[in-house]
């Protein structure tokens, strides 16, 4: 039986004295995002093994909100690092290089259980495999000389998470030195030589980063 | 004073027997969409000229829900045609040549009065402005080849509405020939060789379309 992991990045900062609590732990009707997210998870395959990578100075705040909503959901804390990568890369140290590896964001917690699976099984098949949606707005693209223009939306895809890859590939990938251009998983993979499988998201996969995006959170459930 | 005039297009299909209620009719917290679209314009500017594009078979059921919600606000109706290019000509057809007119999506009721009248400012200023906010999401952009690489986000932006342009411009731009090309407003003045001025939009802006925008609009009341 493939082992599957999923790596949940709870970079978000923030929880200093007077500033905002990070959106991960913000409850949405009454339990915190990245127990919500944790429990998708779960809810899509009992065995998958979930590694939250949090920064160090969260991991105490995690520990007491665990405590006093009694989430008792196995699950590895590892550390955060200064960037995604650095996080990813401290997630990984967790796991084996068999089976599969998902990387997704915490503030994620309206991933469907069908484009988790999706997702799970293109990567079993590929080896790389992220959930994109198509682009509902006119995409405009900024020009050199400050203007712009119309470029045909069709052609551009909204990526989500989870991201998911071949174990080995993921741990060989993440061997390589950091560079500025990764801006996801996928582009850390694709710059390792390995193409990337893009399947269908869901419309309600939001991340949760505004205020605007927490009220539409309460309305989803 | 300059004259200032929205054309509202509501053009969405569905009003069959057995098809779905086009979502501009449909009721957020008890008003229909569309009424909350021009009550949003007039509270930005009590003076501004509406003119409501609908489709043929579809008037007789907005004049029935006006008088049914005692919609007692003004405005022209306009023949919707085949295409959004050929509705707002209809629009376009019921105003003026002079001031500024816009164009707005009928389903988009949440545009704020400070987006409305940074639109018409600009558009004042340099002729045409669109509303425009930042991707949040990595973006792919999809290849010839089946395969699709990450593109930089910092370099796109959303395009909203109202797209607002000066009067003259707009009847000049739109005397031209239909192009498929044409996917808003912009485009069509863009063909006739005007640049657009792009401004900053409202994330709430949303284009009510999917029965999920519809629960996100629940949630923003």
């Amino acid at each position: 039986m493939v082992h599957d992991a999923v790596i949940i990045v709870a970079g978000g900062k923030g929880l200093r004295m007077g500033g905002e609590v990070p959106k991960q732990f913000l409850p949405v009707r009454g339990v915190p995002v990245l127990m919500r997210t944790i429990e998708t998870f779960k809810r899509w395959n009992a065995e998958v093994e979930v590694v939250v990578v949090l920064p160090v100075e969260h991991q105490d705040y995690w520990r007491a909100l665990c405590h006093r909503h009694s989430f008792g959901t196995p699950h590895i804390v590892a550390d955060g690092g200064a960037t995604r990568f650095h996080s990813v890369l401290s997630g990984l140290s967790h796991l084996p290089s068999d089976g599969l590896i998902g990387v997704h964001d915490g503030v994620r917690p309206f991933v469907s259980a069908e484009v988790i699976a999706r997702c799970y099984a293109a990567a079993a098949e590929h080896g790389a495999a992220v959930p994109v949606i198509p682009v509902h707005e006119t995409v405009r693209r900024l020009a050199a000389d400050g203007g712009s223009v119309t470029v045909p939306r069709d052609d551009y895809r909204l990526v989500q998470t989870p991201q998911v890859f071949d174990a080995a590939l993921l741990h060989a990938a993440y061997a390589c030195d950091y560079n500025p251009s990764f801006t996801d998983d996928a582009s850390v993979v694709e710059a390792y030589g390995h193409a990337v499988h893009l399947v269908e998201g869901n419309r309600e996969n939001i991340k949760l980063t505004t205020p605007f995006d927490m009220i539409v959170a309460e309305a989803l459930l």
